[in-house]
């Protein structure tokens, strides 16, 4: 699978696709997973043991995942409404209520998680999820982040679904330390899907939607500072807009996917 | 100020001691700041315009952090207790409610504060805690961070004081990109600070108390495999440990920094 995307900072609206998972049942190079008796899903408040992972999750086809909790509820009930599900509340439940590291929302095909902000945040969601849908064997699933992030030469608003996602130094890359060696991972996203959803946004085109990289560093302003620097805005850091043009403008990706769901699932668009 | 820790993995407890800020006022190195208009704390849903900081936080001496918003809220209610602050009400209002990205408690002289997994998640906090400390002209102010933690050789709920985290490769530095350069900061932590804690722990002797090392790497289970190695446990990523005996766990960094602050104001201990 594709590295995250992290780019949190301020402006344009960012679809960040994160990857396909390759088709059949999602694959883990643990060879001890599932020779322990229990794996415990600490962040999520889930455990093989506790709960009926097969049960609860076999039928998930699309991952959506974002920073925020709210966020993603909003997106959940959107795909409610927009799935055509029917439900006589308002509300919909947390799946991860039992811990408050990250919500979980599920509707029909559909998993909604928060993620936190920053790599290590969503690596940590990441390596659950996966093994979630490992032990739920759920079959060609889609994780895509719907995301906000700061700009550089777009204009706020705009949906950028990411190509590939650069490090600090504009590289490719995700770098980590495993053990004492650094491994250099590729962070190129898949060309098939990046098609579908520019396609899928042309359809729509009730807003503008481009493909382009997305930054992903480990701070936040001091790389933002490269970003208000090419802008000549020194004070670019600073959210000004509305909050209700705010909040529409973080609409845009989740109608996007929720367009490209329903695609998928043979519904009317 | 020292970098921040964010070693975050399974069983020990963990007391990060972040730093001080040195005496009187809050400094900041960014000249632009104070020429700006108006300065939006945007993942605290707070800002210089739309609130009264001065008078909100200038009497802050204490911020205590800590990943989660639970446990961070348990905290300002123990607190609270401690320093004898009549309540009706058995609930605390959260400064942050405007936004989901982090909670904010304050009781008298003490602000708690959650900040999310991992670096750069706390790394933003840390942004707009200092300029909130600095536009409430806050003085003598000591941030303590009070989390969880992994803990490689010592028994699970050994509560450790750090005085230094260490990257992936054990070196005492935090590495950073700024524009194109990598800047290393040193990572020491207050050494007369880590001493009055420890004294105090003494006093208390409820639990096992230690200085030592943190690790804070970028990644979770990855690194987290250099601890079960050593261990020669490579189940160790479960965490198994009753859900009540963790809970008594979490609360010992909390028992002793309230200890600390109690001893500070000349209450009662």
């Amino acid at each position: 699978m594709a590295p995250i995307l992290a780019g949190k900072t301020s402006e344009a609206v960012v679809t960040d696709l994160v990857g396909q998972l390759g088709n059949g049942l999602v694959h883990i190079r643990n060879p001890h997973l599932d020779l322990m008796p229990e794996d415990n899903l600490y962040h999520f408040g889930l455990g093989t043991k506790t709960h009926n992972l097969l049960a609860m999750f076999s039928d998930v086809k699309f991952v959506c995942v974002g920073g925020s909790a709210n966020r993603m509820k909003a997106f959940a009930l959107l795909i409610r409404k927009e799935l055509g599900f029917e439900s006589d509340e308002n509300d919909i439940a947390d799946i991860c209520a039992a811990t408050d590291r990250y919500s979980m929302y599920k509707v029909g095909p559909v998993l909604a998680i928060s993620h936190g902000m920053g790599i290590p945040s969503i690596s940590i969601m990441l390596h659950e999820l996966i093994k979630l849908l490992h032990h739920a064997k759920c079959r060609d699933v889609m994780i895509i982040r719907i995301g906000t992030s700061g700009g550089i030469g777009v204009q706020p608003g705009t949906v950028i679904i990411t190509d590939s996602a650069v490090d600090a130094f504009f590289r490719p890359q995700f770098e980590l330390t495993v053990l004492d060696k650094v491994v250099i991972r590729g962070t190129e996203l898949d060309k098939e899907l990046i098609q579908e959803l520019l396609q899928c946004s042309q359809e729509i085109s009730q807003f503008n939607t481009i493909v382009g990289h997305t930054m992903c560093t480990y701070d936040f302003y001091e790389a933002a500072v490269v970003c208000v620097t090419l802008l000549d805005r020194l004070q670019g850091d600073q959210i000004n807009t509305p909050h209700d043009v705010l909040v529409e403008y973080q609409m845009r990706p989740q109608i996007l996917i929720s367009t490209f769901i329903k695609k998928h699932l043979g519904l009317n668009t």
